[in-house]
C-alpha cells in the first residue's frame, strides 16, 4: 500500500495530467537530432530545456560540455536523513526523421491524435527518449507539489548521443564518479509487455558491430577475360558471411559461444509460462519461419542467445542492367548480440579469425569496430526490482511480466562498469511505437500510467 | 605470297596512312555512346559518316532504323565472278566515357601520344570499336583505289547497340536474311596475342547474365527486438552466393557441367604450347592466387570452362556508421561464362532452381535474365581460318596464336543461329587497351598492321 505521502504525490500528478502532455509537446518541439550537425545549437536547447525544468524543481543542475553535445547533470539532496540514491538515466537526442514523406504530420510539430487504444502524442522522440523522460519528470513535478522534495536523494542523467553511441558518455562517467555515485540507476527506455500489462526487463544483450572490408586485385576487371583466372572479392565476401552459420542456425565463429550459459529448467519454465506467440510476432512482419538456433524457444533466442546478423552488404554494379565486372572490393556490416558470459573484444577477435582463416593469400582485410558492449543482467534478487515488481502491481493490478530485453543499452553496461550501478529496467513503450521509424507515438495511457508508476516507485523506494 | 594486285592494294594502304589515321580521328570526334539518350543523334551521326564513307567505295548503303539506334548495311558486288561473300561486323557505338576526370585527354577530343610501342589514339572507341572497323574501311579503300573495288563479295552490318546487348540485332538479322546472307563473318573485336604476335580467336564463351531478388518480411526490423527469431535476407543471400562453388572451385548450379566436354590430349598440348603466364597476368593486376577450377591451367579456365561471378551484391544498412537493422531485402547480379555444349535457358533454369532449393518458405525471389548467349567455336579445319593464318604469318612474320576468347561476342552466336554464318574472330587490339575504361587507346602499328592484314586476306579469299 502506498503510504500518504505517495497517494497526494499521486493526487497532483493526476491534477496536472494536461500540463505534462503541454511540457512534453514543448520538449518536442526542439529539433534535438544529435546525428546531424545543423541541429547541434537545437541539442543545447533541448539540455537547457530539461536544465530548467529541473531547476524550478529545486535541483542543481548543469550541462556539461563534451566534444559534442552536453549532458545534463542535475541533484537534489532529498528529503534529508538516510534514503536511497537513484540515478535518473534518460537521452533528450533523438533519431533523424527521415524519410520526411513518410510522416503523417511533422516529425517535430507534435499532435494528439486518436488511436486505437486512445489518444497518442505523434512526433520524433514522443517515447524514444523525451515521452519516457517525460514520465520521470511528471513523477518529480507530482512529489515536489505534494512534498516539496523527492523522497529519495535523485540524480538526473541525461545525455545527448544516445542516438549516435553515446561516444563522449564513457568520459564522463569516468571524470564525474564522485557526482555520479548512486544506489541504482533507473533506466526507462524499454517497452511494456503488451497495452494493459507492465514488464520489468531483466536482462538486455551486449553488441558488437564491426564492418569487413575486403580488397582483391588492384582494379575491376573485365569478367570475361579474367573470370576463371582471377579471384572475384564478391564471391569470397559472401562464402565467408555464408559460413557464419550452419544448418541449425549455430553461429561458426571460433570461442562465439563460450562461457555461455545454457538457461536452468526453471527459467525454461518462465519463459514457457509467458506464452509468447511467435507466428503473431513474426507474422505481423510478413515472416514465418523462425531464424536462429534451431530447438530453442522464442523467448530463449531473442533474449538469451547470441546473433550474428549481416546488416549491409555491397560491391560491384548496383546500378541497371548488367556489367560484367569482377569487382576489386566488397563491404559488410555485421553485428552480433551478446549475452552473459561473451566477452566482447573476444568476440570481434573471433570475427577477425573467422574471416583470416577464409582468406587467399592476396587478398586485403581490414575490420572496423563501430561498437562493442557487454551483456546486462539485472539481478533476481534485487530489492530495486522487488520494489519495482510491488509498485506495479499497485498500479497495473497485474503482475509484471520479468521480460528479456533483445536489444542492447550499452549506457547500462558502462553505468555498471564505470559506476558499478546496477540498472532497473522499467519502460513504458509499446512494441508498435515505431521508434526509429517515421510516425513515432506514444499513447497518453503509456505517459500517465508510466509518471504514476515513477510516483509510487520513488516512495516505496524510501522506505 | 599475296598476288599482284594485292601487293598494289597494300601500297596503296601505305600511302594513306595519315588519311587513315585522321579518318579515324574525325570518326571518333563523335559521341555516340548507345547507353545515353542524349546521345542518340551522336549515335546516328556516327552510322551516317560510316555510310558516307562507304557510298564513296561505290557501295549501296543505308541507316536501316531500329526501335534503338540504326544499323548501317552496306553492299558490294565486288569484281563480280565467282568469288566468296564475306560480311563484315562491327559497331560504331562506345561505351559511356565517365568517370570523366579519369581521362587524361577528353574521351572525345582524340589525340595521337607517345607510348612506350610508338604512337597511340586514345579515345573513347579508339580500339572499341571505330578503330578495329577502320581497318577494315582502310583495307577497302586500299582496294578500290588499286582495283577499282574489293576482290570479294562484300556486306558491311555495323550496329551500334553493341555495349547495350544489341537489344536489337535480332529482329534485324531475321528480317534482313536475304541482304545478309554471306559465306563467312569477319569481326575484328578481339586481342593480338601480344604487340608483336597476332591472334585468331577459335572460341568465345557464351554468357548468361540474371539478378537474384530477395525479399523477406514487409519492412527492415530492428535486430535487437527481432534477431534471433526474424530472417535475415543478407544472411540468407549471402549463404545462396556462397553456395555456389565447392573448396575446388567448382560450380553447384544443378545441371551446370551438362554437356561440357573435357579437352583432349592435343588441346592441353597446345595450351601448354603456348607458355601462358598466369603470375603475370594476375600480378599486373595486383593478384597472386588464381581463382577457378583447381587442377586445370589457365588457359583452360580462362578460355574452355565455365564461370560463376558474382557482378555486384547489395542490401541493407551502405552508410556511415552503424544500423541496427535486419533489413528486407538483398540482391546480386550473378553472370556465367559458358562453354560449348552448354545451353543458356537450361543454365539460367539451373540458377533458379539452386537458389530456390536454398529458400525458406516466407522468401519471396525473383530472377531478372539481363541476357544469355551460347558459346561459339570456329571449326578448326575452316577454310577461312586457313587463309587467315597465312595472311598473319605474311604479315608478322610468324604464326599467329590460335587463342580462345575468354568473353563473349554475342553477335556471333546470333550470326550463326540466324544467317548460318561462322566467325573469322581476327582482331588487333592489346590486352592494356584499356577497354571499358578511361584512356580507351589503340596502337597505330595495330591500326595499320590490321589494316595491312585485311588487305591480304581479301586478296587471299579472292583467290
Amino acid at each position: 500500500m502506498p503510504n500518504e505521502k505517495t497517494t497526494q504525490a499521486l493526487a497532483a500528478l493526476d491534477s496536472a495530467r494536461a500540463d505534462t502532455e503541454a511540457s512534453l509537446l514543448e520538449w518536442l518541439r526542439i529539433p534535438s537530432v544529435s546525428a546531424q550537425p545543423a541541429h547541434a545549437p537545437d541539442c543545447r536547447a533541448a539540455a537547457e530545456w530539461l536544465s530548467r525544468e529541473l531547476v524550478a524543481l529545486g535541483f542543481q543542475a548543469r550541462l556539461r560540455d563534451t566534444p559534442g553535445h552536453p549532458v545534463v547533470i542535475a541533484t537534489h539532496p532529498g528529503p534529508g536523513g538516510d534514503v536511497p540514491h537513484v540515478l535518473i538515466y534518460g537521452h533528450y537526442d533523438v533519431q533523424p526523421p527521415e524519410p520526411l514523406e513518410l510522416w503523417k504530420s511533422p516529425p517535430f510539430a507534435p499532435v494528439v491524435t486518436d488511436g486505437p487504444r486512445g489518444p497518442r502524442i505523434v512526433a520524433r522522440g514522443a517515447v524514444d527518449d523525451k515521452g519516457q523522460v517525460m514520465t520521470w519528470l511528471a513523477a518529480l513535478r507530482a512529489w515536489n507539489t505534494a512534498a516539496g522534495a523527492p523522497p529519495v536523494r535523485v540524480t538526473v542523467l541525461v545525455e545527448g548521443e544516445e542516438e549516435v553511441g553515446s561516444p563522449n558518455l564513457d568520459a564522463v562517467l569516468e571524470a564525474e564518479k564522485a557526482t555520479l555515485a548512486a544506489d541504482v540507476a533507473l533506466i526507462s527506455d524499454t517497452n511494456m509487455w503488451d497495452p494493459q500489462t507492465p514488464a520489468l526487463t531483466i536482462s538486455l544483450r551486449g553488441m558488437v558491430y564491426v564492418q569487413i572490408d575486403l580488397k582483391l586485385g588492384d582494379r575491376d576487371l573485365h569478367s570475361g577475360l579474367f573470370g576463371g583466372s582471377a579471384g572475384n572479392v564478391l564471391n569470397l565476401l559472401t562464402r565467408i558471411l555464408g559460413d557464419l552459420k550452419d544448418a541449425d542456425g549455430r553461429i561458426q565463429i571460433p570461442g562465439f559461444y563460450d562461457g555461455v550459459a545454457e538457461p536452468g529448467a526453471e527459467q525454461r519454465a518462465a519463459w514457457e509460462a509467458l506464452g509468447f506467440d511467435e507466428a503473431a510476432f513474426l507474422g505481423a512482419q510478413g515472416l514465418s519461419v523462425p531464424g536462429g538456433e534451431k530447438g530453442r524457444s522464442a523467448p530463449e533466442r531473442l533474449w538469451a542467445r547470441p546473433t550474428a546478423d549481416v546488416n549491409g552488404v555491397w560491391g560491384g554494379y548496383m546500378g541497371e542492367g548488367s556489367k560484367t565486372v569482377i569487382a576489386c572490393e566488397g563491404h559488410a556490416k555485421l553485428s552480433c548480440r551478446l549475452v552473459p558470459g561473451q566477452d566482447p573484444e573476444k568476440i570481434v577477435e573471433g570475427i577477425r579469425a573467422f574471416v583470416k582463416a577464409r582468406l587467399p593469400a592476396d587478398a586485403r582485410f581490414e575490420l572496423q569496430v563501430f561498437g562493442t558492449a557487454p551483456a546486462v543482467s539485472v539481478p533476481l534478487d534485487s530489492p530495486w526490482l522487488k520494489a519495482a515488481e510491488v509498485v506495479l502491481q499497485e498500479e497495473f493490478g497485474k503482475p509484471a511480466v520479468r521480460a528479456g530485453g533483445g536489444g542492447s543499452i550499452p549506457v547500462a553496461s558502462s553505468l555498471k562498469g564505470i559506476l558499478g550501478l546496477d540498472s532497473l529496467l522499467m519502460g513504458f513503450g509499446l512494441d508498435d511505437d515505431q521508434v526509429h521509424s517515421p510516425n513515432e507515438k506514444f499513447e497518453l495511457s503509456c505517459l500517465h500510467a508510466g509518471a504514476r508508476s515513477h510516483v509510487r516507485l520513488l516512495g516505496k523506494l524510501a522506505k
